[in-house]
């Protein structure tokens, strides 16, 4: 690509490209591993101008964490119908989940295995896990209320099965992602068979099945 | 503590001591974070004899991650009973795992927080967690025979299940260590109204709940 061409792209445009080629360099290598260089030319810019748009490798990871974050709760929140029962909320949110970890394997790897315990970074991925969390939660308490087992599920109950619930998400997208021929459907029914009909049991004592009418 | 006393300890005795001393500052304070002087300090020793025992910080981190590995499995198996039934045997497994995460806070933030996901480390978390889930995958196996529902769980699924357990497992212990007040047994409980109610339902359509001889 050259200089002139560069030039051309308007700086939004150009951010995106750095960040992409960030993403995709962090995510395969890790943190320490991924170099500014390959970042560069990856992206097909030059070094200083990835340090002049982003100003350190530092500000360049939490770039990315902040974008890949905020994609992947969009994504969870887009998928979810609000009016549907809970399980089918949870059974869409799950699809959308596992949706977007599939077709963004290295943002996926970026939140979960290189930012996740990072020190200066962590407390970005917390946020997002907490959201995600806090929405789970809500899901459960609805289902509740639905099956009119408020009092049998206290608080504290609900809040260990949603951490139990995203800390199965999480570890199903990170395996999903590493077995090849895994589906995205597939992992979110898996993951539905084994929470949902749980679950449902604690709140009405009936399984859980995928809707039939839905395919992707 | 005095030099005399230092010569007179078994060199054995002397390292468990640093590495209590390195688990505890690993796990409070981050791998970057946490200095040779410190772990010295708390383990009443000089930094030169950490040295001279564990070679370096990265050696030390090394043997801490082995030796917190080892003991959560041991202590995984040790609680299991083979000869009861699966689910009764995924309760003990679930209360031992618990128990010992709620027992060494300090050596689950090392093997959760710290290492899993630190690249020179991450291949000793990533065996033991290896385990943990074949473990798990086998239990799944044998309550599928069981129930006589074989062909109704292909070996993806169940690797996948397997997988969501032990993901479920892992945020729910890192939950209840941050949960003033939660117990062990109240987050195997959980996890076990979460998953087997539903693993059970694949099985057998019956819901599971905790015996009510086994308290703790």
């Amino acid at each position: 690509m050259g200089a002139v061409k560069t030039k051309r792209m308007p700086r939004a445009v150009r951010e995106q490209q750095m960040m992409d080629a960030a993403v995709r360099t962090f995510g395969q290598r890790g943190y320490m591993a991924a170099s500014m260089d390959e970042i560069a030319e990856l992206a097909g810019v030059s070094k200083p101008l990835v340090y002049l748009y982003l100003n350190s490798k530092e500000d360049l990871f939490t770039a990315c964490i902040r974008r890949e974050a905020t994609a992947l709760v969009e994504a969870v929140r887009t998928g979810v119908v609000p009016d549907l029962p809970a399980d089918r909320q949870l059974w869409e949110g799950l699809r959308a989940f596992f949706t977007h970890t599939a077709q963004n394997p290295d943002g996926w790897a970026v939140l979960h295995l290189q930012a996740r315990t990072r020190e200066p970074f962590a407390a970005e991925v917390t946020a997002m896990r907490e959201e995600i969390v806090a929405f789970v939660t809500q899901l459960i308490v609805v289902a509740a209320r639905e099956a009119h087992r408020d009092p049998n599920l206290p608080e504290r109950e609900v809040a260990g099965l949603a951490e139990a619930l995203v800390g199965a998400a999480e570890s199903l997208a990170a395996w999903a992602n590493a077995t090849p021929g895994a589906s995205a459907r597939q992992a979110a029914a898996t993951l539905m068979n084994f929470a949902w009909a749980g679950l449902g049991n604690l709140m009405e004592g009936r399984p859980w099945s995928p809707p039939a009418t839905q395919e992707s």
